[in-house]
């Protein structure tokens, strides 16, 4: 899979609300839930996620804030799957919250 | 519950195996996992400890690497319940790797 062009992950970024471009290659979002077990819940619908796409996401559990980060290790930037992923996770996060 | 001193903690790391004092106020492990799925299912063991325990560490999952840090906020560091819950997350992983 290509790297995205810096305009091309601004432009897809507009669809994936709350996910912030960190740096060259990362983007990340910061989930909140009520419960630390709501959480978890989430993390697991993510790894289910994850595992179809073969494509892992960085997750941190702090309590009650799970923190996804989203690279393409190949191709050594973002491309299209992470930019796919974060609109995803963000719909399991509808089902979850 | 009490602070534990630097002698009590590192009388009790010897029982907690792979567990490091990273700094004054945290205890940290990393496991390793042949999935990211064990590593996942590793993680939703410790979640349930976590909750019986009401104290929950920092979980950072990297895809088949899964590290915890245990602190106590209430003590201002490291407690007997931190040092507790080590061993028993040893023990969880133990079943699941």
């Amino acid at each position: 899979m290509e790297r995205l062009t810096d305009q091309q992950i601004a432009e897809q970024l507009t669809a994936a609300a709350g996910w912030v471009r960190t740096d060259e290659k990362w983007i990340e979002k910061k989930y909140r839930f009520k419960s630390f077990m709501d959480g978890i819940a989430f993390v697991n619908k993510v790894a289910e996620l994850s595992e179809q796409h073969d494509h892992h996401p960085l997750i941190a559990i702090d309590y009650k804030l799970v923190t996804l980060r989203l690279s393409s290790w190949n191709a050594g930037g973002l491309t299209d799957l992470d930019l796919r992923m974060a609109v995803e996770c963000n719909e399991l996060y509808e089902q979850v919250r």
